[in-house]
């Protein structure tokens, strides 16, 4: 008589050497963007293609759902808990859930053509090298062709899906789903027009007082890179970065990627003229990361379950924004940082540490996203949200990208990018096909400060925490009440579970309002 | 009717993807040596494992060996050689070649237990690991049983292969073949054994007269790693190196190795206490690379066939020993870079020219082999040699392997390590389960210098080329003479066809005779 588990094992064994080889492929990925030549990029893409071949093939073979179908008949067959097995992911609740999720993801690989999977992590490669370069050189044009193919292939994947996807999903939000589950654009414009409505108000607020204001504002300091390195690398030693598990880089696009169960990457850039560019990366990315070490895989064990993954980008960046936003860029922070800036220095090129949390915290609209404020981050998401529609969705030819991205940029933000590298060529996600991901950041912004306002319930003012030097407190309380949840919620599920409240924007504009007084108070 | 080449060309598809599976691992490997965090090595091991059973199955399955046999049989089949399809491998001679180098390579992994291959990947994996721990740790009993787990299954390994091989084949010769096709105990008994006796006076020669002086010895100059960075950065440089396709890394150990037919990555390191390790260390790994980057497989058409890889470690090996000793340890090198070092440094601590040359030629025995000077170097070989033999096939326990090599170091170099870290310890190889490597480092003194006796008749003294800043010269030479010859010769073939004389020690030892004359002269 077979044993109860049997099935569930013969799965997890499959699991296990998929999870091998899909990390296979991160660690090329890693290596392409940190150190790989760029005539390494063909090559590359064959070997990307290769492994997302045998990947689509271990998850969409006629042997894989079989044994799917067995260990789901295995479930239903056992009628008496006490005889389950111990393990967690056994334990009925979760074996459910990871069934679940796993026959999903089973029915969409299964949708897919082989070919068409192939096809897409080549063009995946080559968009990403043909990017590098014209961004580089600034010319849209060197990148069009290859965005014209990524977004063919992407909708051909949207059309391959439709028949397994609700009737009322659009193609748009097809591609969105593996992002953020259950995603809606009906329900993202009820959460974002909160913001487009409360957002300029306080922006002008801001403005106003910069024109009034008499004081001349700070130049940014410029900072050595071999200080901003030694900084970023005591900001990790104070939030237990372990090198034995973790490994820091460097790369055009700031990025945190897991590699294994005890193998956590995170890379960062210099960049001239903004002195605390790389520090905030660190502590952004570094929050990734820690979501991803505390999920519930923390062995060898859990890594190959659905459960052991990020329940949604949403919930991903909500970790990396805490950290960023909510305690590096927080005024007790810069008042404990600020001495180890100037120390190293030798100088106070801000002359305190007031105006030191006013550099962090600098409330002007810029072009670039990854270097935006927390003010006006979420419209420039807003921007690539039309955008990704218009292109995906409603025709937009992608020679007129660049000309609608900048038009859209005057009326949002009131600024006009001169080149495209600081423009439509400025982010690496549609370079790889990435559209539906935008979203997820403003989602990260509203989720942070959703669980911000439970947490200072519970621990009291993050400020005071952060002044005590006791982060790790805050890392315990995550730790605790959310890395664990892995897969076993949604991300609005999480949130509401958490907080006890159904996600809306309130929380991040009530913080964003309480900065925007604060920050005006010591101008 | 079918096309001529029709079998080739599905073989050449199955080969191209064997290929990119291959490069896959040594990209994983690359990773591993650069920046890995060490807690990634048991998941990492997995990986290496996962794609050594794939490479395994793909090289040894019936339907690749059906694809070689129709290989075969078309090729018999074709008797008007007009009729031949025009690219290069499928010319008659090459594409003979070919097929014999696959077959060969095929009832080699047919021979093999799929469960060995993939024992031995994850064993290779854990040896490097425990090796970095053991060395870091400096406690042998940390390696040891790693080294008996590598041990015992290379054994297995030869005891496998041996119904192929020739009866009269040893286990250690058996497992050196891969590494130097063809080579025997005996032949390599016959070409050290000039060395055992020639080069012992020779440093007898140079400790006499190092006892006799008067002159202080120059003490080693600290030269800052930033400044051996730039001057590795400008050596490469100055000798082709293009960032578009090359990558320069740090590892524990200097390593060269090509990810991809664009994509050649070396590596070096700094070591305290040794100014000239680094720059050295760039020099030998940028000649592997050379050769690696000359080797007939320019596009990726080559890149898949047996023909376009290297003929053997000792050919490979001269070819990184002609950068590293007969060009920037020369005389006229050092004339040209010593002012560059004196610049960057802002003194000359060597006072001269002549000094610094001294400096890069330092001949005085020493426990690493990788520091070796030129004269003490193939000693190092002969202790591992006989070391190898003795754990392989002559049943030495490996717990003796300490106090056996401390002794014969006492013996063949006067010297006694006073750690296992400079002992035992010092080399990756048989952490890797590498028997049967060494050697082919003598192989690479001796076919470096009765190369290079051939590339002086040609092109006139390499001083006075070197002298003349003409090294690209040299590189034109090997890029005609050497590299392009891939695997259509054997390694002492191409010895032979290239200079005209059957390998042997003598071109080396009149090297060494005739610089040790020019040391000695202006010591």
């Amino acid at each position: 008589m077979p044993q109860p588990a049997q099935a569930l094992g013969r799965l997890r064994k499959h699991l296990h050497q998929t999870r091998l080889l899909g990390s296979i492929s991160s660690s090329l990925y890693y290596d392409q963007n940190t150190v790989m030549p760029p005539a390494g990029a063909d090559w590359r893409g064959q070997q990307l293609a290769l492994l997302a071949s045998q990947l689509h093939e271990r998850q969409s073979s006629d042997s894989y759902a079989d044994l799917v179908a067995a260990a789901e008949a295995e479930a239903e067959a056992v009628s008496n808990p006490d005889a389950e097995p111990t393990e967690d992911p056994a334990v009925p609740g979760r074996r459910r859930r990871n069934l679940q999720l796993l026959r999903q993801e089973l029915e969409r690989q299964r949708s897919l053509d082989p070919l068409l999977v192939a096809s897409l992590a080549r063009a995946q490669s080559r968009g990403n090298a043909v990017w590098q370069e014209a961004r580089r050189r600034n010319e849209f044009a060197v990148f069009a062709p290859a965005l014209e193919e990524l977004l063919q292939l992407r909708r051909e994947q949207a059309a391959q899906l439709a028949p397994i996807e609700p009737a009322a999903r659009s193609p748009w939000e097809i591609l969105a789903q593996p992002f953020e589950p259950g995603v809606s654009k009906a329900r993202l414009q009820e959460l974002f027009a909160p913001l487009s409505a409360g957002i300029p108000p306080l922006l002008e607020r801001v403005l106003a007082a910069t024109r009034s204001s008499t004081s001349t504002p700070t130049p940014a300091a410029a900072i050595p890179e071999a200080l901003q390195e030694s900084l970023c690398a005591e900001l990790l030693e104070s939030w237990g970065y372990d090198p034995a598990r973790c490994q820091r880089s460097r790369s055009a696009h700031p990025f945190s990627c897991t590699l294994g169960p005890a193998d956590y990457r995170i890379t960062t850039r210099v960049v001239p003229g903004q002195p605390f560019s790389a520090f905030l990366a660190t502590a952004h990315e570094w929050g990734h990361s820690l979501y991803e070490q505390g999920l519930p895989r923390g062995d060898d064990h859990y890594f190959p379950w659905p459960l052991g993954e990020a329940t949604s980008m949403g919930v991903h960046e909500s970790q990396s924004l805490f950290w960023e936003c909510r305690v590096a860029r927080s005024k007790a922070f810069a008042s404990r940082w600020h001495p180890r800036f100037a120390e190293g220095l030798g100088t106070d090129p801000w002359g305190g540490s007031q105006a030191f949390w006013r550099g962090l915290n600098p409330m002007r609209p810029g072009l670039i996203r990854v270097e935006a404020d927390e003010l006006t981050y979420c419209l420039h998401i807003v921007l690539r949200f039309e955008l990704e529609l218009a292109l995906v969705e409603q025709g937009l030819p992608v020679a007129e990208l660049p000309e609608l991205w900048n038009r859209r940029m005057g009326e949002l933000l009131g600024l006009s990018p001169q080149r495209d590298a600081e423009g439509c060529l400025q982010d690496i996600h549609w370079a790889e096909g990435l559209f539906g991901y935008f979203p997820s950041y403003a989602l990260g912004h509203l989720i942070s400060a959703q669980l911000a306002e439970t947490m200072e319930r519970q621990l009291g003012p993050i400020e005071s925490v952060v002044a005590a030097g006791e982060e790790l407190r805050l890392q315990h309380w995550l730790g605790e009440q959310v890395w664990p949840l892995g897969r076993s919620v949604e991300g609005e599920e999480l949130v509401a579970q958490v907080s006890g409240a159904p996600l809306s924007a309130g929380p991040f504009l009530r913080y964003l309002d309480g900065k925007v007084d604060r920050l005006l108070e010591c101008a």
